[in-house]
């Protein structure tokens, strides 16, 4: 049932225009997915996601297992059920939390065995306990167990990464396919590339994972600590080699800029908590760039965030208005400031597609970005 | 400007039916108005609360002088050009917050001289200041500086706050009319009656004030610790000699049933934190009582809140779903619950003011108040 489609490609850069569907929605490429970890995009409500524009979000895998349980998220109709959210769920394999926040993780050919960052239980994830864990949540994009990589790391370290990872795709693929026989589900499975920033151990990943067959391709390992050149010259050499008649998502990126920088390397999908994290400490971005709104130079200021912007907070409430919810410590402040970021990057996106549909991806994103690295603007003139 | 006028009167009880407005709006009472102390009633926004119904919110002094200022509100257009709503906006005095939140308040004839709780800084409130400041905040109805008093305290002591808050009363009139000559605005002054739990005092401070003249008459110096019977034992003593042609306001009062209870002796103003402090800490109110949605037992809920309710939660969200955000502390959680309970409490004052309309607030009140007095509902039973 899931199905995805190039629509158009850039004659300047490897840009494609696509859409991703099934029973549940479509959703056009190159899309953001706003993350909501524990089933909630931190202070925003379905009806913000939908104001905001969203058509597909993400969901932690490791959270959810860890609270409420993916048996009683199950019970309640899925996570679409449980939030109310009527659009696509991705999830991803629960395989980056476990290493970057669990404790004492230890990693065998089996699985990997953790201590939960919340009471310090013991717990084992396997490829086929993810699987079971995304097929009761329900999502309709699943995540491979995959074992990622840090950053720095040795080739030798990276390579039983990879090999691991092949390995785990493959019992990923096996679990999955049993459960959906049996639930005649409208699941999709994407397998994840390892292999750091290797160009043939990247490549070697991708074909072993392509040899199994998924219906779609991530690039998990970027965006862990390395220098932004090395991850675009990774996806650059990566990309030719990537089936083009399937969606490649960048995990974990980015900023605006990356956005725009990934899509021109043929990146159709990205997820990123920076929009909502940011907001909620009091920075959002713009299309001048990042604004401090928290900062005392903004306590007078009677204009919106973004004045080209038509979120409901740029619509409504001032700069000043919003330092004083931040300075006073009042929890509106995070909500109106995370709905304009994410309402912002989606809208970013909306327009982006719009350049690559009318042939002008090129002068578009030129323009965007001749803006956005602007200095901040100056908070004293109105 | 401000004119009040009482529609119907009930012929069991002192309850009336009644509006107040002003060029900026009508206010049907009984009216509740939930309270934004800094400016925001806490993690609603402003479509948030005229999705609820709110026709008038109330403000604290005491905070908005301390934080963002009040020249600085008035810069950017007072509290509705600064916080963009639209409806009407009623300010307390700063009297109260002076006495329970600041640090070494020392009372004078002249005013009162406090330390901000914030930083230590050293205030002094008067008569002549606190009119200053409502009237840069720009408030549809302001009150007069008074001296509360605690409970328990002796009628000595009550007599001079008392006589003080005469004295003060009329001052505040002074500046006001003052003020209120020069910028010809559309605010209406409150007079505050004192004298505790005194039938003899409450009576005096209110001929006192009534002397002075004002568009409305608030009793304070209640809901401070006394008995609940105390309460309302003086406000029966005092309500025959309310003016019949002004509004009543008790403040920082309550629960539902103390909405209703006190309509029944003729009250037509009410504000308190109580909705929206219990929503963040996960206590909501419904028809059946208070529901604390945070407890386990309601983890498989799929109930709403509350069937009856049509807010925006209830219409979407179940028990499970906002017991899960307030376990896992994301912020959803108490907006969720904030909107609910705020939207109950505006919706059972509208079906008040029907029943009063149709001469049948006896029986309702009854009917409410049987239903609402149940013991919690079993979360087992969908």
């Amino acid at each position: 049932m899931f199905r995805f489609q190039v629509e158009a490609v850039d004659t300047h850069s490897r840009a494609r225009l696509g859409a991703f569907q099934n029973a549940r929605g479509r959703v056009e490429t190159p899309v953001f997915m706003p993350v909501g970890t524990q089933a909630s995009v931190k202070t925003l409500s379905a009806e913000d996601l939908e104001t905001s524009g969203a058509d597909i979000i993400l969901a932690n895998t490791y959270h959810l297992y860890l609270r409420p349980g993916h048996s009683l998220i199950r019970g309640m109709g899925g996570l679409h059920g449980f939030t109310s959210w009527n659009r696509l769920f991705l999830t991803d394999s629960g395989g980056f939390q476990v290493y970057s926040l669990a404790e004492l993780n230890k990693i065998t050919d089996d699985g990997v065995r953790f201590r939960s960052h919340l009471d310090g239980s013991s717990h084992e994830f396997t490829p086929e306990l993810s699987m079971a864990i995304q097929t009761d949540l329900g999502s309709d994009v699943v995540m491979v167990f995959d074992q990622c990589t840090t950053w720095p790391c040795t080739p030798e370290e990276s390579r039983v990464a990879l090999d691991r990872t092949t390995r785990w795709a493959e019992r990923s693929r096996r679990a999955f396919d049993e459960r959906d026989a049996i639930t005649g589900s409208d699941q999709a499975l994407f397998g994840i590339v390892q292999g750091s920033v290797f160009p043939d151990q990247r490549r070697q990943s991708l074909e072993e994972l392509m040899a199994i067959g998924f219906d779609g391709y991530a690039i998990g390992g970027l965006a862990v600590g390395e220098p932004k050149s090395a991850m675009w010259e990774t996806i650059e050499a990566l990309e030719p080699h990537l089936p083009a008649d399937r969606p490649r998502y960048l995990m974990g990126v980015g900023t605006p800029e990356d956005l725009i920088e990934g899509v021109r390397r043929g990146i159709d999908m990205f997820d990123c908590v920076l929009p909502t994290r940011n907001a909620r400490k009091g920075t959002v971005f713009t299309r001048d760039g990042r604004l401090v709104v928290k900062n005392a130079a903004y306590a007078r200021d009677e204009r919106p965030l973004d004045s080209d912007c038509n979120c409901p907070t740029c619509l409504r409430y001032s700069r000043g208005y919003l330092r004083h919810l931040f300075a006073t410590g009042e929890l509106l402040g995070p909500r109106l400031a995370s709905l304009h970021s994410v309402y912002f990057y989606l809208a970013l996106m909306t327009e982006l597609r719009a350049s690559l549909r009318e042939g002008r991806f090129d002068s578009w994103s030129r323009n965007f970005l001749a803006r956005y690295r602007n200095i901040e603007p100056s908070p004293s003139t109105p």
